[in-house]
């Protein structure tokens, strides 16, 4: 492959320099780079920071680009679960052209890592494993892609789902998802006892979802941490949303974020609007490693959302009563470096010898390029242009 | 005037017609209207609305096209506060300027009325407003502006604050602003009393600031009830963010708000994404007007918002747990007809004999124009076009 030289780029909002990729890693970060044969890009001055990771979303939910949909439900978990199971056919929820409008949008801005759960149940069996894994060999140039088996209609409540989530781990999914094991699943040591079994089976890491508030969260994820140390699984375990850890009690939550840190759980928040959400700086305060995720977007769930870690990263700073430059600081990274390292891969930063995964930002700060609504005037993956002026740039892939 | 047809528009979502506006009003809704020497407007098959309302803002504050500001601070609310006012002259915020970039947005983005906060203190006088009320003039044919004279740094701690406050109302600013009697001004009996004077005596209408959470906001939100009844002054008082409202006790907000129903105040909420917010649903249904606000963009308090209602309507939907096509809609009128309602203003949405007051918006429906982020195809206000695909199109306003 071709060399890639940016010229007059700004590594982190440092000063103009250039970058050289070569063999799909930074070799050169300095001025006045010269490289014989390589293909040359000019960063006019932008910011580059790593890729952006979307490091919790659903891409085999979306409606985007699809006639609106009119038929979204309040109620209850389980009602908004059923909906969404019973409509994907009505509707012709086409997994594959659907996750590819969603990875697509996510590339053009800027995201280099997703990590997507993709439904695994009864009636659709490994249907939408199949659409979800056709995408990620369409978008390999362009997106590292790790996809979560996950039992949404409940792993112990639907009999047989554990036999097509161990089929789905044999098929080429990445992580071991779950649901909730006590408010959902309705047995929290079946659930977890099934998610680790299955985990140490296939030797592949965890993510469950757990939207359990209070009291109930935090016995279930006091049960996720015992099993995490017992199988030796340190750094294997994510848990998505946790919203138990934005208890407003500092005397509970504080000792909780201290064992999750020491068992190395990965925190995967998407600063939920409406609920009670773990504070982001308190996280990192502890060590914890955390990712952001943009969650469903616009799907039969809910209205919201954007495909884009920047939108997002948005929406969790405000949650967090982020204001300062070294919190939007803090913020940037946990939507970049920070979530490709939570999601358990090599994530140095703007280094020579790291990945050569960068985007530029418009912005005269980082803190700036958090906040400024503009399109990545260049998405760059393993040292090749990926997408430009927000516009995917990459042959043979086409938005459907 | 010339009249408007701007044929082709979905009234509110309906099927495809025409609508005539003559001499600043809706004359007619249609199929195939005909005017002649009518200036003709193609709406191709867009949904129009009445315009959107900011009913919460502060136009002098923000940092908007000027340098990115790293100032920004954390700490108490009195730390913000005193951050700013000793910033604004350093910084060369010139609020004329500021607000001129800061309104133009709001009505590129389909904003036809405004209600703004102006900083009335004894650092800066009435500077601060001297430069919005030139914006105001300035943009009179593009936007209604309500201007609050507002006590930021507070009324009763900062002696000559009550004597600029009254020169302020007498100057030209509509409504009698107030900041968080008990907690800011430490005396409510005191600083309620000399707000409601300042109305008496003017005769205009309140808006006061009420961040003050739980059980104080409650007992100030108590006595400003008391104080509009005593004075008569149902539907001229308003509260904003009224946090108070968001305790999570429905046994003592449920009658609440049915006090501030019976009061006819009016609250205004910006949705504030880490505060508890009072429920826009159980507001409207409790009879109390509300109006949605974008409060201060990118300014020395903090770096979020867009100058765009839609943005903050999504902002508020989602915090809101907004999920339903219905609920949208509710959204949709708060951020516009409901919002001209709270401000004390005609609002009977588009019919004949209404104010020639309407936003074209993207989407197949009303539901889908919260969500999508697109320009407004074309902005009228009293039946003149005033911006075109996003960008101010009146003759003689350029953005500074």
């Amino acid at each position: 492959m071709q060399d890639l030289l940016i010229r007059n780029i700004r590594p982190m909002g440092a000063e103009a320099q250039d970058i050289l990729i070569r063999a799909g890693r930074i070799a050169a970060i300095g001025k006045g780079l010269a490289a014989e044969g390589a293909t040359i890009e000019d960063g006019a001055g932008a910011i580059a920071i790593p890729t952006l990771a979307d490091t919790h979303t659903h891409l085999d939910k979306t409606t985007w680009g699809m006639p609106w949909y009119p038929g979204r439900k309040g109620g209850s978990l389980q009602d908004l679960i059923d909906n969404e199971r019973n409509s994907r056919i009505p509707l012709g929820l086409d997994v594959h052209r659907q996750s590819m409008r969603h990875a697509i949008q996510l590339v053009e801005n800027g995201t280099g890592h997703i990590r997507s759960h993709v439904d695994i149940d009864t009636d659709h069996g490994l249907s939408l494993l199949e659409g979800k894994l056709a995408t990620r060999t369409a978008l390999a140039d362009a997106v590292d892609m790790q996809i979560v088996a996950f039992p949404q209609s409940g792993l112990m409540k639907r009999p047989g789902t554990y036999e097509l989530m161990d089929e789905a781990l044999a098929m080429g999914a990445d992580v071991v998802g779950g649901l909730d094991p006590s408010s959902m699943d309705r047995d929290p040591k079946g659930s977890l006892d099934a998610i680790f079994r299955l985990a140490e089976k296939h030797g592949k890491p965890i993510d469950i979802h757990l939207h359990e508030y209070g009291e109930l969260g935090a016995f279930t994820l006091e049960e996720i941490i015992a099993r995490t140390h017992a199988l030796g699984m340190q750094g294997l375990v994510g848990v998505s949303h946790c919203f138990c850890l934005g208890m407003p009690d500092p005397l509970r939550v504080g000792p909780l974020m201290e064992e999750v840190a020491k068992a190395d759980i990965r925190i995967f928040t998407t600063g939920h609007p409406s609920a009670e959400v773990p504070s982001l700086q308190d996280m990192r305060a502890a060590g914890i490693k955390v990712g952001l995720g943009c969650d469903g977007i616009r799907d039969t769930w809910g209205p919201w959302g954007q495909p884009d870690m920047l939108h997002r990263a948005r929406i969790v700073g405000m949650k967090n009563r982020m204001r300062r430059d070294d919190e939007l600081e803090l913020l940037l990274d946990a939507a970049s470096r920070g979530g490709v390292e939570a999601m358990g891969l090599e994530a140095p930063g703007l280094v020579p010898g790291a990945p050569g995964d960068l985007t530029l930002v418009a912005g005269e700060t980082l803190a700036h390029a958090v906040v400024e609504e503009a399109p990545r005037p260049l998405v760059v993956k393993r040292g090749r242009v990926v997408a430009r002026a927000g516009r995917i740039a990459l042959p043979g892939v086409v938005m459907p």
